[in-house]
């Protein structure tokens, strides 16, 4: 977060990895489109309006589909591409994406400002690109959501005013709510069948466990009347000696999934 | 480039690849450097005062190094790391830097801008870079120039208002000035002895060609008095069928050093 003159901008900046987070063999239109929608993800938690991207890029992969998915996803959220460099040589391949974004309401929302009393809410279903992982493995059924995840721009523009914190759930709901809670110095009680799913029944648990999936989770104070659709699953409470309780017990086993 | 409320944004965006823009024993502070150095230089040769860099980082190199030559650069031009990322995983060292300006001085110089009968000036050596280069593969002799090369943010700062068309020499002087005679649409004429050198007289040719010094190359206006120290090296003219004229002949052999 930068502010200059009377704005404040909000950047971002990630780099994905061959073989850490995305597969050599994967279609490059599709890296193309998900390296630009989470970083335009990270702005939608910041309810910032996106302004433009950077690119870092190294030649060696499929370029002309990498060219097109990122044309498509740069043309689907209307952002332009301010910039970048590319490399050559030999290598595996690794992108790097700056997001550059302008503040829509200030304060920035932040993972901090839980506070007890707010209810837990999360924009949609997560487990949606677990099973979209695994349909791309199997090579048959739908990877979209896996493959091409949403930036809900929109959704972290219209709630940025009225939440006490807000992020884009990237690494297991459990894992970021955990997060939340810590940054907050609360404890969240979530209500494990109020979550939203994608995924069959029986994989609830592990559906709160794993990522990808880009929702927004975020506290409000109770009777906020919501812009948008959204889930209530849990509510903040005072800090106890763990940071989430998931139905009334703290959480067994890991919490999500950790790049590193 | 870009305008926010009644600010221009500047933004650059480097990537270096380990055997492409630095060796696989190289200093990994020195490399820390030169990354945000040359970052930093393209903001000066737009005149723009540096706000701040993300950094997209993979991990597996001298870790430790690479930090420590972080914090000295920074420290070195009072810039703050604003955010970044970090990977593992098995892979050559890459490494990706944004670094954001704020413009001093609206229009922003570009390159696109030389008048006929402008001066051209460097505002000091080159082929030190060279030389310094030499000295590290070498294992003696002083190689700072290649190691940590300056970014010269206060004299593009007092130039920018005063130029008609600027960029820092990165690739090699003659490359570099030939792509700015062309995107100005002009010829330069170049008196090849008037170019500074930090390289024995007997390695000119090379030194006019070699990159890596990030000196400032502009034009400006028969009679401007500069407030920094330069060099009049030569004169802008109406285009002919080359881009350059060096002591009255189009260049012979390569022009210069391209990174892929």
């Amino acid at each position: 977060m930068l502010d200059i003159g009377d704005e404040t901008l909000v950047l971002t900046h990630d780099a994905m990895a061959e073989g850490v987070h995305f597969l050599p063999g994967q279609d490059a239109a599709d890296v193309a489109w998900k390296l630009v929608a989470t970083n335009l993800s990270d702005l939608a938690a910041k309810g910032a309006e996106p302004l433009g991207v950077l690119l870092g890029y190294r030649f060696g992969g499929d370029d002309t589909r990498f060219v097109e998915g990122l044309r498509e996803v740069l043309d689907h959220y209307h952002v332009p591409l301010l910039g970048g460099d590319t490399i050559g040589g030999p290598g595996s391949q690794v992108l790097g994406l700056t997001a550059l974004g302008r503040a829509t309401c200030r304060p920035v929302p932040a993972r901090s400002g839980a506070r007890v009393g707010d209810g837990l809410w999360l924009t949609g279903p997560v487990g949606g690109a677990m099973i979209g992982f695994e349909a791309l493995q199997a090579g048959h059924g739908d990877s979209a959501a896996y493959r091409r995840p949403a930036a809900l721009l929109a959704q972290g523009q219209a709630l940025a005013p009225l939440v006490t914190a807000m992020m884009d759930v990237s690494d297991g709901l459990l894992l970021d709510a955990a997060r939340m809670a810590d940054a907050s110095a609360m404890t969240f009680t979530i209500d494990a069948q109020a979550v939203p799913i994608a995924a069959p029944e029986a994989r609830r648990g592990e559906a709160l466990r794993w990522g990808d999936d880009y929702q927004l989770l975020f506290t409000a104070p109770a009777g906020t009347a919501l812009p948008v659709p959204a889930h209530r699953i849990g509510e903040v409470t005072a800090r106890r000696d763990t940071a989430l309780l998931i139905d009334g017990a703290p959480p067994s086993g890991s919490l999500g999934y950790q790049h590193s």
